[in-house]
C-alpha cells in the first residue's frame, strides 16, 4: 500500500482502534463473558466489522473465547494489568499522605486523572467506617458533574469544554454553567457538593498541581451528608488540602528509577 | 462512509489496531516510560501514522503523556486491570491443587495457555527454596521452543504450527521436530527438559484438558537441574499429573457465577 493510500484509510484506522477498545469495554465487572449477539446489538457494528474485530482482538490475547460464541477477557491483558498497576502506584510520600488524610478525616479519599471527556481514578484509600464511599481504581466516571469534575475541568480551554457538553442532554446549553465551575474552583480552590450526584453523598475535591500550578488531577474526599457538616467541612477541607500539597510534590505514578520525572 | 468503501478499508482497520497494540507492547516492566522517537525506531511506523495512533491511544487513557513526549501506560489501563485479574483467577480447587503441587515438589508451578503464536502465564506459585524460578502472571514466552511449548502446541493443525514456526530462524525447517514433540507429547503425557532454554534450568510441562481431552493449557513446573534427578523427576511427575487432572475439572478461569461453563 502506497504513502497516500496509507492516508486516505487514517481515518479508517483510528476508526477501527475506537471501536476495538469499544468492543473490550462491554465486558465489566458485573459481565465478564459476553456473546457475539450482545456486542453486535450494544455497539451497533455491522457483522462482519464486528466479526473482523473481535479475531483480531481474540490473535492479540485481549478476548478470550470461552465456546458458544462467548467472549471473555483475553490473557493478553494480564500484561498490561502488570504495567498499569506498577506505573500507576503512588510514591510512597504520596500514599502516606493520602492514608493520614482518611485517617483525619476518617473519610475515604481518592485520587482522579481526566481521560479524554471521563475521568477515571487512579488511587483510593478506604474509611474505616462501616457506612462508606467505596470507589475502585480503574473506576470512570463523567466529566460534567461533581466536584472532582469540577477541579479537574478548571483548566481546560474552550474546546475540551465542549466536548464534554456534548455528552450532556444539555449539549453546548452547558458551557455557560462548566465555566462558572471553573471560575468557582478558581476563587475558593475546592469544590464541594451534598447530594448532587447521589442521594446522602457528600464530596469534597481539590486540584493536584504541576510545578507551574496547572491541574494535574483531582484530590476527593467523599461520605455520608450526615458526617459532613459546617464544623466538620473545615477540619476536612484543611487535612485535604496538606494532602494535596505532598501529592503535587511527589507524584501520584511510578515512572521508574531510571526516568527523570515529568515536565 | 458507504458499506463497499468500509469493506475495502477492513484490511487498513484490522492493521491500525495491530500498530495500535504493538505500539503499547513497546511498555515493559523493565521500560515504563517511552518516548515517542524509541516507538518510532522500534515499531518502523511512519512518524505521521505513529503520532496518529498514539494521540487515539491518548485519547482512550491507554497511553499518558508524561512531558517530552514521553508516555507511561494509561489510567484506561487499570480497568482492564482489574477485569483481567478477577478472570483470570483461579477457582478455587484449581488453585487449591497449585498449591499443593507446589509443597510437594518444593519447586515453583505454573498455568500457561497459547495466545497467538505465543504463550502466556495466567497463573503460578512459587517454590520456597531461595533459588526458584520466578514466571510472572501476563509474562508471555514463545511457543516453538520448551517443554510448556511442547504441550501446548500438541493438537495444533500444521497450519497453526507452520505460523509458529514461522518465528523461529528455520522458518518452515523448523515443522518436522515441531510434529515430532507433538507425537513425544502425545504418547508420553508430558514433556521435560533439562537446561534447554535456559542454563541449569529444569523443566516439566503436562496438558491441561477440556472434556473432549483436548489441550487447553498447560501446567509447568520448574526448577534448578540439581533438583530434578531421575528418582525425583518420578515423585514430581505423578504429583503435576494429579494437580492437572484436578485444575482440568475446575478450570483455570472464572468466568462469572451466572455464566454457563465453557463448551
Amino acid at each position: 500500500m502506497d504513502e497516500s493510500h496509507e492516508q486516505g484509510s487514517a481515518a479508517a484506522g483510528v476508526r477501527s482502534v475506537t471501536r476495538a477498545l469499544q468492543i473490550l469495554s462491554r465486558l465489566t465487572d458485573e459481565r465478564t463473558v459476553i456473546t457475539l449477539r450482545e456486542l453486535q446489538d450494544e455497539t451497533g457494528l455491522a457483522r462482519t466489522t464486528l466479526i473482523r474485530l473481535v479475531a483480531t482482538l481474540e490473535d492479540h490475547g485481549l478476548l478470550w473465547a470461552v465456546g458458544g460464541n462467548r467472549y471473555a477477557p483475553g490473557p493478553g491483558l494480564l500484561r498490561w494489568a502488570r504495567l498499569a498497576s506498577s506505573s500507576w502506584e503512588l510514591p510512597l510520600e504520596s500514599r502516606r499522605a493520602l492514608r493520614a488524610l482518611v485517617e483525619t478525616a476518617q473519610e475515604s479519599a481518592s485520587v482522579w486523572v481526566r481521560q479524554g471527556v471521563r475521568r477515571v481514578c487512579v488511587a483510593q484509600e478506604e474509611s474505616l467506617h462501616a457506612l462508606r464511599t467505596v470507589v475502585r481504581v480503574g473506576h470512570d466516571g463523567p466529566l460534567w458533574a461533581g466536584p472532582t469534575a469540577r477541579v479537574l475541568i478548571r483548566d481546560l480551554p474552550d474546546d475540551d469544554l465542549a466536548k464534554i457538553a456534548a455528552e450532556t442532554p444539555d449539549g453546548a446549553g452547558r458551557l455557560p454553567l462548566m465555566r462558572q465551575w471553573q471560575a468557582e474552583v478558581r476563587e475558593q480552590g475546592y469544590a464541594v457538593s451534598h447530594g448532587e450526584r447521589e442521594d446522602a453523598l457528600s464530596v469534597i475535591a481539590v486540584p493536584l498541581v504541576d510545578k507551574d500550578g496547572a491541574v494535574t488531577a483531582a484530590l476527593t474526599l467523599a461520605g455520608p451528608t450526615g458526617r459532613f457538616g459546617d464544623e466538620r467541612l473545615e477540619r476536612y477541607l484543611s487535612a485535604i488540602r496538606e494532602a494535596a500539597e505532598v501529592i503535587s510534590a511527589s507524584g501520584f505514578m511510578r515512572l521508574g528509577a531510571s526516568t527523570p520525572s515529568p515536565r
